[in-house]
């Protein structure tokens, strides 16, 4: 059956509280599964205070907006729909976690990330940071264990169930992949490290589980054919990588000359796609300079600094902008050409149109 | 139906060759899953030759062995056993390739620990330490991946496939919070930790995917009811228990006055029962003698020194090894008092037999 998808809208704006309701809920009940004693305690504490940190539930309520635009009829109070909805905000809480430690982040959502909690109750240890790092990890991978665990109990066709568990499973196996090279990347000169394989990058570490995973999931659990979930997975790459290149030009423009220390992926020498352009378009002797800048590892004020000048000098900030509109009509185009009915057009245009919102808001993560 | 459970020993005999020759298959067959470029490629490589190096798979070999012992009819060739097996010596590689990084272990199984194998290939590179560690990390999350959707992908009825996985996140959770707890206790004085909570530390962190989860899932897949899966974990409880003690007192034998920068445990301050009970058994001038080699954190040799004469004044390795024998024979009398066919028993005492044979010649890991 197909509900009016005119009122996706109307129907989404209910679904965060019922989503929050439901979150404090799940840890509530989940308490004695993690009562392993006194130590363990604060962290379970800690682990619903993160995952219930305000976050923006992309995931979650574009797997709700899914399911629903592409025909299943429960209702978003479902508890078993409402659980696979869940899966994917503990799956990103779990790479938060590990991405943080990766990075040795201090912030999270505007608290201290996981690693920095454990560390600071541990106080005046010697060696606090690498057991706050080591505890953090390990919770990362309980987590972890959750999110499976959360989807593979929902109430659904097992047919349904176990392929929903699959595709989840292959999700995380590419955002590890897209993890490591992010890492690896950022060890490489800028002159050596391809856009073509900083967009492979950017899709299988951020796109894959952000929006390929809760489209093609919801459209699964709806009941969604094989051809469907693919054209899916088709139609949202570029959506992923445009919402990618926005979030590149929002942080760098979100902490430029005002508070450079919080321009982290500079600093680490990460090789954002922002990097690569500007380093494309620079000349020659900039070229070499900003080389320069960024091989020093010199992370302070003034390198940051020199490396802002020429990214603005290259004009890279308003080449990506071009990029990434170009990138949001040629999905629109996309869409329009696809199979897809009239109504589930307009719904998945709400759906980015609602993540586009939040996102330039508020950043990706 | 039931096989003669005496020819149990003969079909566990070529058991191994029949998992190793399928592990090696397995990692070529998948290679396509992973090609995630030529960053990755190594990566790759690394983990087919970690987890092919030489363990004694005892994990796997008990699986097969308990399927068998309670009823389950399939060949050991058979690629869906063999990849249930396969799912546990996986879990048990992510398990180690985390673990070795909070440890900062050099060595596994005679090679370098799989953030060492990182951290060499990166030479020069200033943070190539820290980035062994992130890459190894994510890594260990793909292979945990990979474990799960192993054993999700077998070919038994869905019921039972489903009982599986459910149970075999559970065990993750388990080994997880005892991981937790044995880095936590690290951070204590030994004076503050209670044995009993070392007790459940190792039961937590190694018994439950070491024992319990091979046994009780071979069970599960030859359809073994949950009265039995009950009492199967209850009579491995105390055998695991047993084989930690032989554990923790093989380690220290191994290496006092041999080679004392690797006695690791005592060097980082874990907790192991062996110095619990040492430490309770010492008198009170003595004890402050302990805490304070301890306390002091100096992993220097002659600190190591001291903590061996007060471990072997104490008696503690002549009583571990007293309750060591008890718990295996009150597990006999479990056995014999329990609801298993003489078959079974049979069985089973060979497959603890066969454990505790290997786990004698070269230690638990």
């Amino acid at each position: 059956m197909s509900i009016p998808t005119l009122s996706l809208r109307d129907e989404l704006q209910k679904a965060p509280a019922v989503f929050e309701q439901f979150l404090a809920r799940f840890f509530q009940e989940n308490e004695e599964r993690y009562a392993f004693g006194d130590l363990f305690e604060p962290l379970y504490l800690d682990m619903t205070e993160f995952v219930g940190r305000r976050g923006k539930r992309i995931r979650p309520l574009m797997l709700l907006g899914s399911y629903r635009v592409f025909g299943g009829d429960r209702a978003f109070e479902d508890a078993s729909l409402l659980r696979a909805a869940l899966s994917l905000e503990l799956l990103h809480a779990f790479i938060l976690i590990h991405d943080d430690v990766i990075d040795q982040s201090a912030r999270r959502r505007g608290l201290p990330t996981f690693h920095k909690l454990v560390e600071e109750r541990l106080g005046r240890l010697d060696d606090a940071a690498r057991i706050g790092a080591n505890v953090a990890m390990v919770v990362g991978d309980l987590i972890f264990a959750m999110a499976l665990e959360t989807l593979r109990s929902i109430d659904f066709p097992a047919r349904l169930t176990d392929a929903a568990l699959s595709r989840l499973l292959a999700y995380i196996t590419d955002t590890g992949a897209g993890e490591i090279y992010d890492i690896l990347l950022g060890t490489r000169d800028i002159a050596r490290v391809e856009a073509a394989e900083i967009t492979r990058m950017y899709t299988l570490k951020t796109t894959r589980y952000t929006f390929e995973a809760p489209l093609v999931l919801g459209a699964l659990l709806a009941g969604g054919s094989e051809e469907l979930l693919r054209e899916l997975a088709e139609l949202i790459e570029p959506v992923g990588l445009a919402f990618q290149i926005q979030n590149d030009v929002l942080e760098y423009q979100k902490f430029k000359g005002v508070d450079r220390l919080r321009q982290t992926d500079l600093l680490e020498g990460k090789k954002t796609l922002l990097l690569r352009v500007a380093y494309e378009r620079l000349e020659d002797l900039d070229r070499s300079f900003l080389q320069l800048c960024l091989s020093t590892r010199a992370s302070n004020d003034s390198s940051v600094s020199k490396i802002e000048q020429l990214i603005d000098k290259s004009g890279a900030v308003e080449e990506l902008t071009r990029r990434m509109d170009a990138l949001f009509r040629q999905s629109e185009e996309a869409l329009d050409t696809s199979s897809l009915t009239p109504e589930q057009r307009v719904g998945l245009r709400e759906a980015i149109g609602l993540a586009r919102t939040q996102i330039q808001q508020a950043g990706t993560q």
